[in-house]
């Protein structure tokens, strides 16, 4: 079945290395509808797993997660690059596919106790992905699921997580 | 009057450097009404300047312009950071508060002849508001007003604006 999704989604060769196809959302999220759309699917799974916070790492998941967060009136958590955010922060490090980063959260972002959705644009490596986990866990929130626009299954990064619930709008296999 | 906005900004003093007063929107998105609201309030801004697309510069203008863009149904553009775009891209420069940096978007994120509102968390010395608006020009839209959820009229960077329509949640004098 066409997946309306992946054929708005640029694949991009060697960006931003050699070897590397880049897969780039920015046409879903310049078409009102489909941004729409890709917006609302995230937010029903989100619903569905009774999320009270969402939760983006910069920046891409700020595009994804943000409508999200209004969509269903709940609060959005950035995890920023450091040094960006101004008050308290706790800290984790992790591994790009390309290099390796650390991600920060206000220390009273989330609440403990508080049910978390994270979102972004892309699951490969996933080491966003765990280091935000990371930063909610050291606050006492619990992630219950995780949502994405593409999902890469084939990476070996992807498949550490089968603790944790995926959603995406869609999989590019053999990545 | 109170308001409730100006209410849950923080002010940090001496960050990024010293000397300088940073106002935190954090707290607004962070509370799913507060932040539903002030998407609300920035949506019927645009809309009452009949806005085709919404873009927002990196990395604070995607929190604040990209639920806009789907409350709206419009498309999204991000101005990013260098060498953050996969495809062909435009670049202006511009003066921070506290350096320098340039800003790119998509060659093909804007159709001549589009009205563009640019949304952002703050504006102080407009350098990032005047460089977003040469991408969006350059590539033939018109910016035809700018939301803020902050602004500091009293910056001369600000009073250079007088050809630009804009709109905030929350002024503060004398910074």
């Amino acid at each position: 079945m066409a997946n309306i999704f992946k054929e708005h989604i640029a694949s991009v060769p060697n960006f931003p290395n050699k070897g590397i196809a880049y897969r780039d959302v920015t046409p879903i999220v310049q078409d009102g509808k489909l941004y729409r759309l890709a917006t609302h699917k995230l937010a029903e799974y989100a619903k569905s797993k009774k999320a009270e916070v969402i939760v983006g790492p910069e920046a891409r998941g700020f595009i994804v997660g943000c409508p999200v967060a209004t969509e269903l009136g709940l609060g959005f958590v950035p995890a920023r690059k450091p040094h960006k955010l101004p008050r308290p922060v706790v800290r984790a490090s992790y591994d790009l596919e390309y290099g390796s980063n650390s991600l920060e959260m206000h220390k009273d972002a989330i609440k403990p106790g508080q049910r978390v959705v994270v979102c972004d644009d892309l699951l490969a490596i996933s080491g966003t992905l765990r280091a935000t986990k990371q930063l909610v866990e050291t606050l006492g929130g619990e992630v219950v699921g995780a949502a994405f626009y593409v999902v890469l299954p084939d990476l070996n990064g992807y498949k550490k997580l089968s603790d944790l619930d995926i959603f995406s709008l869609v999989e590019f296999h053999g990545a």
